[in-house]
C-alpha cells in the first residue's frame, strides 16, 4: 500500500467521525509531538547496553506509538498538500549535498560543523 | 513508491556514511521528538484564525520537517522489525473499537472518557 | 525556599539512590522533553473554549507534571553550573531588547518578525 | 530570589505587552514542549563520551534554553494556581515511597518495574 492509500484510510476514519473540525495544523503538530514523547519514554535513563533489550521488551508499545506518529504525520502532510514521498526524496537529495560521503563518513557532527 | 522502498533509500544513505553506529533506537526516538518539536514551533501562540495562514507561509519549512520526522520514523520502525503499514492498519482497526462512530461522532474526548 | 535549596533536596534524593551515573545531560534533557510531552497531552484537540476546564479537571495531573519538569530542569541546570535565576534574569533583559513594549504590545509575532 | 519573585517579573513582562490573551494553558504547555525539544537538540546522536563536551561547548545555548523552559513553566504553574515549590516537595515525598533507597539504589528501573 502506498502512503497515499494509507492516508486515504486515515482520513476516511477521521471523516466518519466528523473530526476534521479538530484536526487543524496546530493540533496535529501538537499531537505528533506528544506521541513522539511517548515513543521516547521507554528509553529515558537507559544505558547503551540496555537499549536493544528495551526495544524488544517494549516492541508492541513502540509499534503502537510508531502507528500514532505516522498516522498523524501523514494526515498533517495531506492536509497541507505535502507529499511525504516527495518531501523525503527532496530531503535526501539535499542531505547528499550537506553530508558528502567523504566528509560525513563515520561522523556524527551536524553539517554546519563538518 | 512504498514505505519499504523509501526506507531502503534512507538506510542506503545512512550506510554509505557508516552512521548505523549512532542510529540506535534511543537516539532515533530522541531525534524524532526533537524534529517533532521543530514541526510544532511555528504554531506556538498562534490563534485558531492565524493557523492556516501560518501553515501556508511556513509551507517549505514544514515540508522539510515532515521529511525529517518521516525519515527517522521509517528507519526507527525498520530497525525494530516494525512494518509502518501493518502498524497503522492494526491501529486503525483498534481505533474502530475504541471510537465507534455512534459514540465518537463530533467529539474530541479520549476513548477512556467517551 | 530558593531554587538552590529545592535543588539541594533533589540532588540529595538522587545521590541517596546513586543515580548520578544515569543523570548525564543527555538523559536529563531527554527526560525533560518526555515529561513536557506529558504536560501537553491533556490539551491536544481541545478547543480554546475547553482549555480552562481541562486545566481545572486535570489540576492534580498537571501539578505532578510541573513538578517532574521543574525537578529535572533544576538538576540539569545545577549539573551544568547554570543558575536558573541568573539565566531567567538575563533572558528577561534580552527579551526587553527583542520585544520592546511599543512594538510587541498585543502582538504574538516572533521578534524576528516584529 | 524565590520562584514567586521570579514569576512576578515574568508576569510583569508579559502584562506590559498585553500577552495574557495568548498565554492560555494549552499554548504555554506547547511552548514548554517546543523549548524542551531545543534543549535536547545538541545531544542527539552524541555518544556518552561526547556528552559532557557538548554540554560545555553549548553552555550559553543551554543556559538560554533553561531560561526559556523555566520562565514558561513558572508562568504555566502560576496561571493554574500551582506552587512549583509545593509541587516539587509533594513529588519528592511521593518518590520516597515509590523509590525506597533499599530497592532503588543503583537501579534505573521505573518504580512500576522495581
Amino acid at each position: 500500500m502506498t502512503i497515499e492509500e494509507l492516508t486515504a484510510r486515515i482520513c476516511a476514519f477521521r471523516d466518519a467521525r466528523d473530526w476534521m473540525q479538530y484536526h487543524n495544523p496546530k493540533d496535529l503538530a501538537m499531537a505528533i509531538a506528544a506521541e513522539s514523547g511517548e515513543l521516547m519514554q521507554p528509553f529515558v535513563w537507559k544505558t547503551p547496553e540496555q537499549v536493544e533489550a528495551v526495544a524488544q521488551e517494549k516492541h508492541d508499545y513502540l509499534r503502537d506509538e510508531v502507528a500514532d506518529v505516522a498516522m498523524l504525520l501523514f494526515e498533517f502532510a495531506h492536509n497541507l498538500g505535502i507529499s511525504v514521498e516527495d518531501a523525503i526524496l527532496a530531503k535526501l537529495a539535499r542531505n547528499e549535498q550537506r553530508y558528502p560521503v567523504e566528509k560525513a563518513h563515520g561522523s556524527n557532527a551536524k553539517y554546519t560543523e563538518l
